[in-house]
């Protein structure tokens, strides 16, 4: 590294008078490293880290959602800490956090509500929800930061902004790495006209912006290394035997060591990867794709992609915009699809479908009724617990659960505050026999075996995909109006105990 | 307003041990307060706010480029305070600032050095020069934040961030206002698709980001008020008779009360307006489109369109990149066009028009030769001193010099140091009978009467559309590595006295 001393003149970042002193500015652009009194400079608060005793929860994070079902459930012990079993309630303010009993986003009055709602989710505040690795939550923002909160105190331990990008991925947490995914929803001109000639060509995020996964050091939120990518990585990657999964908006997936970012193979399956994240189960990774829908299940040692999977009728972004769910051998799809006018309104379905994770095989097709087409045409995302598959979606704001080997519907319940822009993106998480729903601004406790609404608990902002974290008597929660949210369980769930 | 007190637990922004304490969320989501421990809070110190006698250069910035004919020069009186004659060094490194001395722009292994050179630029750094006003020099930057720093010192009175969104323009400066214009170059999935159906129905930054002009505090920075636009506001707007002219994403042209963002008319024209920056001369507001390229001149009392001039060939974008200088009754304008394959390799020419701008009857159009293919498609900005036409273009990396009347060529000067995507945004600024020009790395002194170089001086990095902007013995500018320099103008020129 070829480090050296400049001498400037520069006014401090914080809130404390000026002062012209002389700054070192590493001359290492591989890690990036600003002036150390930018606000986008790394900030490490080392006394808010836990205590070895309140450092609970599970030990890693190796998917987005939790785990390959994306049900991120987490019981603790009977004797862990008080708090961890009762539960904390906080609200940690991101970078441009937004009041949470503020109704209407920015620009609502430009773009109506309708678009605005989900404008905020995909350029403001979380996207997804967040990863609670040892009693510290793991959060990206679109604000540009990923944020290490004490799951206790709320307090920040660390605060990193790598790159001038959108992050709206689950951090990943192996050993002693954090993985962070960089990529928005943006496509440049050239791009634009690049798709009007072949879809097929064009990449989501290609020359617009730095895109690629950043490694940060776990407990420090330093910097140790980042694998850039030319189409955005939004996804939140997979993590599966030393090895990280990526999938990006030019139609790449990679497979990187997570020791050194080093690429190990990379297969060009085409289309986008929105904001489906991969997914491993018995040797392979599942990728959903758009542009052409596509749900593609590769070798994880070759990358060779051992087949290809459809749903009929799937519009050009729907498949691209869930994250299969995986278990017992099978994989579990869904996207909104046959988009069509009806007494004069744009109108579309939800379909899910499962597979046989070995062979491709279509174990069985549900649809999920018709709606309103919504913004940005995304489905829900799929949970798997058991034998059950629980699945939402804004186009009816119904969550339904339905048999994992057969597709039998087995309820139906229908979210009471959507919004305008429908409820249901978020996977639900089941713990003790309930359901846990963040969607809208709303939190909602819901009996796992017959859909029965037990009771709800009103946040505030939007959540966009979300699922609760639960871990011992607190959910964690990210929010589109730029917080991290810890809620006692029992507050969502008055029988909780 | 609605203002509420909560208290919560939060950790302070600065590099200061973190404490639990009570915070006041402002309610008014028009204001976008946010927390002042955000890093995204306004920082004011007022301790930096040069005194009276140093308060030196133009009393307000109206135009891009600072003015309708482009030419950002100020000389001073001789009894000026020295250093304002002789001129001042510094560098301010703004919130993602890069090593300067840096060749290797992030993402370049990935994206290619030609590609990642304008990303740098369009996402990253300063996409435009500064404006100096009264003894402060303004900046705004796509690290999202804009700047007011000492014109003297160097130092930082105040930094604002009031959206997430790119910071594009030149602020403009009148009275007790700053105008920023917010807007990235990105379009999201939904208009992609839109464009390949009907190019003029799609529109850039809609439903991506919350853009428009946002109206702050000139003195301290605080947001006064904003101005939401459904597409983007890139291109910084124009200021004349107490209005704002504004120019968007999805085609429309906008005049807004200077005093309170009050809308006064709007007229749709269609296209997109990328970085095409408004300017008004003798009662009509000019602006250029892309997508269907065009010039426009507008009423500015009614919004009424009195004609529309074009450019044969100008590619789709070409028109919408570059803003037209207008002077003595005349509206020059270039595009890069035609672009075919020579030799194998894609090639483009840039054409210069000019137009009468009462009738839009052309005058005289030139050829400025055949070139590579530049990356993103843009032309040089124009700049009219007295009866001469300069303008640069990255296709051949030259800055030709044509009579404003007959467009009689004068002469022609390639950049010696141009780089890989091509030197010549940025206009030239006439100071004194020499061309200061800033463009890759460097900063060049040309003779004007017959294009001979002078001197030139290295400063790192790459300008954009920078136009270097002279006060006095100093020259100050935007840098794509995300710097605001101050160069002494005797650095550039030794005959500079």
């Amino acid at each position: 590294m070829n480090w050296k001393k400049v001498t400037l003149a520069v006014a401090t970042a914080s809130l404390m008078p000026a002062t012209a002193f002389a700054v070192t500015i590493p001359m290492d652009p591989q890690n990036n490293t600003l002036d150390p009194q930018s606000p986008y400079a790394t900030l490490y608060l080392s006394q808010n880290t836990p205590s070895a005793e309140n450092q609970v929860g599970p030990d890693s994070w190796t998917h987005a959602y939790g785990n390959p079902q994306h049900n991120a459930a987490f019981p603790v012990a009977k004797n862990a800490p008080a708090w961890v079993r009762q539960g904390v309630r906080w609200n940690f303010p991101e970078a441009r956090a937004w009041p949470l009993n503020d109704n209407h986003p920015y620009g609502e009055k430009v773009d109506g509500l309708k678009e605005a709602l989900p404008v905020q989710t995909q350029f403001y505040g979380n996207a997804l929800g967040v990863s609670v690795v040892r009693g510290v939550v793991y959060a990206e923002s679109d604000d540009m930061f990923a944020y290490a909160i004490n799951a206790q105190t709320g307090k920040l331990i660390w605060r990193a902004s790598p790159v001038a990008n959108n992050l709206m991925g689950n951090p990943l947490v192996v050993g002693n790495h954090v993985y962070l995914s960089a990529g928005s929803v943006s496509f440049n001109f050239e791009n634009v006209m690049t798709y009007a000639k072949d879809p097929q060509k064009a990449g989501r995020g290609k020359d617009i912006s730095y895109n690629g996964v950043f490694c940060l050091n776990r407990n420090t939120g330093k910097l140790v290394w980042s694998f850039k990518t030319a189409g955005d990585a939004m996804p939140t990657p997979a993590y599966a035997e030393h090895s990280l999964f990526i999938s990006t908006g030019d139609g790449n997936i990679y497979r990187i060591s997570a020791a050194d970012g080093k690429q190990e193979w990379k297969t060009h399956v085409g289309g986008i990867a929105n904001m489906s994240s991969p997914v491993v189960m018995d040797g392979r990774v599942y990728v959903s794709m758009s542009v052409i829908p596509g749900l593609y299940a590769l070798n994880i040692h070759t990358g060779k992609v051992d087949w290809k999977g459809e749903i009929p009728g799937a519009v050009n972004t729907g498949m691209g915009d869930v994250s299969p769910a995986a278990a017992k051998g099978i994989v579990v799809m869904d996207t909104v699809a046959d988009p069509k006018v009806v007494d004069g309104k744009p109108t579309m379905e939800t379909i899910v479908r499962a597979f046989n994770g070995k062979t491709g095989q279509v174990l069985w097709t549900v649809n999920l009724g018709r709606g309103p087409k919504i913004p940005a045409f995304k489905g829900g995302v799929p949970m798997i617990h058991g034998d059950t598959v629980y699945v939402g979606t804004p186009v009816t704001s119904d969550y339904t659960a339905m048999n994992l080997h057969t597709g039998k519907v087995q309820w139906s319940w229908k979210v009471p505050n959507p919004g305008p822009a429908g409820a249901g993106r978020g996977a639900p998480t089941f713990y003790q026999g309930i359901l846990y729903i963040s969607t809208g601004p709303d939190i909602y406790a819901v009996q796992a075996d017959d859909g029965q609404l037990i009771h709800s608990y009103h946040v505030g902002g939007r959540f966009g995909i979300v699922n609760p974290t639960i871990v011992g008597g607190t959910m964690y929660l990210g929010n589109s109006w730029d917080w991290v949210n810890a809620v006692p369980v029992k507050d969502v769930n008055p029988q909780f105990n």
